[in-house]
């Protein structure tokens, strides 16, 4: 009984019976519709298809869809049928849409709400991206401190429809200063007679509205929580995060960071829906900067110039040799960038981490060592195995090293450790690779009498 | 109020007052205790710290602890402890840590559960790691299909203890099959006298137990469900995962795919705590067979020894051409990956990503290209700058569609496309630069007559 209503919205859609549609989509759910919408978007059927299901169902499938078609969806409404959207969508979704209408559009939606909806969308619309102010929700479920469990559940079981979660009640004093929290599970458990008082939890993990977003992702996958409130600085409760923002969140900001690591820049959007442009502009800068981050490395080859002219074999091994110092140093980076990410590391670890670095690039250098030395033995000039077994092991560790530090570098002057990935790595590996190999190869092919 | 568990601990510890500490034990959240038992990781202070809290707590910190630090914890306890701690887990951590134990403890633990609970245990043990089956609890909540909504809350009150949550109910006939499922909201919106039939939905997302736990993770965080059902091939209810493990499956899931684009395997702990020795096992496979991959840029250089003997100039460009040609695919390999690991891009996407790269890796080559030519220009002989912005752009193209196309061809012949990250393809990149660059220069050092 695997349920996939994208399919069976295909088979509907085409088979074209109004009625029959009708009654499946209240059926189907509002995700699996918003993706049929997606990937076969064309306005006039989106609307059409909105237009069949009743207007709670209408605005959730349209918090699933994508920016662009919610856009392209708005700006095609009349603005009556988009104003009760409005009414009817979660208020951070309602938010995120306002964001992306234009100023006329804004105007003119904003008019047909009601006071306290055209407040409440303007706070939430004020807050900058990327904060918990821009993610969090107003319909959360609040109680006055002073009643009963009964009198909590009562409540509860009133103001359900419109609150995104009934599972995690914030209790309020008469300034709607935070006091505790109860869980539904709290309130069913305890006696109807019982205060509010007497069981709520006091102690309660809090958000403020200028966090980062990835921080309350962090804390609620920490404490594996439902939803946290968001306070001001005056413990005045403004809002809630419920898990399954944080989890879109994570999702977001583990995107970012990959991307990051190859140094690509933001992306709004997937990377199917982006326009070549908005690619090009989020690659190009970080490219240019590394085409001239590795001039160092030319210029590392003109300085020894002299050695390769005399030992042209020499080149057959330079590739390999600044190869294996960045793969090793794109290792580290990698797993330190990780570690700091999940929390796991630490900028106090540094020293502790360079060590343990110390130990494995040794292990591994040797290891590749003998790898090449076995290739070496095959080609050329045994004279050539040393240089170039020794400067394996050195390039090795010089690039292992590169890749643990530059993360905390990057950290302690207050950049993202996530750039510190491959590329940028491997450039200072590569030019530390050049110096290294033909600085070794220059000192004994000197010592060693020409044959 | 923002409330920091983990500083408060460490201050209580240090004052060494066994009243306090106990009293304010019962305060912190159990993800806290765990960091702190983490953190300053000794096996008698730990057990020490556990014997002061009430058995659920002790069992709710036990399940977050590390995996080495719980196996350390349990060999050290009296059996008997060890198994009372077992009742008291959830089943799922409970499985967990019942892998780790040796057989001889295995059994003596084994032999103090109930019979029920032994079942219970052995059959999640059994789950392949990775699968839906091993991270499920049996602690679901289930009613069954006769009854009221009356009868559904009073048994939901009852069993609320030992259950993971009440907010999603499984509503099952005589022979445990899944019939469908029930919200709390849903419930408590309902009359007392509804039956569960006219209210529960039928149409249920389920989970099979040899699903891959990803698989579980998206549907989780595509639907936001709270949890989701495991039934098996004949609709039989055996067991849940809940939002908070899929965060979890998320966040291991991510770390491996990313260690993975750095060409890390597979690492059990963290970095930090994972051994030398195991990290440099991690690492070494990969790197050797990155030497040998990278002896073909080694042999694209022999083949052009004459040339470059004749130009040593060139060698001036060549780190800067092929690190180019790796950056940029680099790129390219980590948009399409992410894109298919959050299944924005799907395999037959595979033209028109690959048609998108053509245009936006013609922009950023002549771009590039124009950036060198200007390096060039002030460096050499002009007769190279036409040489070598050509190079450009013909190799940055070649390592685009390298690293669009690798994760297609990886995902088609079964493997993880998340190997295809930087290191594999700077490595391709490189050879092909190689003979690019030089291919080029040869033909038209040829027709240029020398100076």
């Amino acid at each position: 009984m695997t349920y996939e209503g994208y399919e069976h919205l295909i088979d509907l859609v085409a088979q074209g019976d109004e009625e029959i549609l009708k009654a499946a989509l209240a059926e189907i759910p509002a995700a699996d519709i918003a993706e049929y919408i997606d990937q076969n978007f064309e306005v006039y059927s989106a609307l059409a298809l909105l237009d069949k299901m009743p207007s709670d169902q209408q605005a959730e499938v349209f918090g699933y869809l994508r920016p662009n078609n919610q856009e392209e969806l708005a700006s095609h409404m009349e603005v009556g049928v988009l104003a009760q959207l409005f009414r009817d969508m979660s208020s951070d979704e309602r938010a995120d849409v306002y964001a992306l209408l234009d100023v006329k559009l804004q105007d003119a939606v904003m008019r047909r709400l009601a006071k306290r909806e055209r407040e409440d969308l303007l706070r939430l619309a004020s807050y900058e991206e990327g904060t918990v102010g821009a993610v969090m929700t107003s319909d959360y479920a609040a109680i006055p401190l002073a009643g009963t469990v009964g009198d909590a559940l009562k409540r509860l079981r009133q103001s359900a429809p419109e609150k995104e979660t009934i599972y995690q009640t914030y209790v309020v004093d008469k300034d709607h200063r935070l006091q505790g929290v109860l869980s539904l599970r709290d309130i069913l458990t305890a006696a109807p007679s019982e205060t509010i008082e007497e069981i709520m939890t006091r102690d309660v993990v809090v958000l403020k509205p200028d966090m980062p977003q990835s921080e309350a992702a962090r804390i609620i996958s920490r404490y594996d929580l439902i939803a946290i409130p968001v306070v001001s600085d005056d413990d005045i409760l403004i809002g809630m995060v419920t898990f399954d923002d944080a989890m879109d969140v994570v999702e977001e900001e583990d995107t970012e960071s990959i991307h990051k690591s190859a140094t690509v820049g933001r992306l709004e959007s997937g990377i199917k829906d982006a326009s070549p442009f908005i690619i090009y502009r989020s690659r190009i800068n970080w490219l240019v900067l590394l085409v001239f981050a590795n001039i160092f490395s030319g210029l590392g080859m003109m300085y020894f110039e002299d050695t390769i002219a005399t030992n042209i074999a020499l080149l057959f091994f330079l590739p390999l040799l600044i190869a294996s110092g960045g793969n090793t140093g794109a290792q580290a980076a990698t797993l330190i960038v990780r570690g700091m990410a999940t929390n796991d590391v630490e900028k106090k670890d540094w020293l502790y981490m360079l060590g343990k670095e110390l130990l494995v690039s040794v292990g591994l250098g040797v290891t590749m060592a003998a790898a090449i030395s076995a290739v070496a033995f095959f080609r050329v000039d045994p004279v050539i195995i040393p240089i170039v077994a020794l400067s394996m092991v050195c390039i090795v560790l010089v690039g292992s090293l590169v890749g643990v530090l530059l993360p905390f570098i990057l950290k302690r002057v207050g950049w993202d450790p996530a750039v510190a990935s491959a590329p940028l790595v491997t450039t200072i590996a590569d030019a530390g690779g050049v110096l290294i190999y033909f600085g070794i190869a220059a000192s004994f092919l000197t010592l060693t009498p020409p044959a």
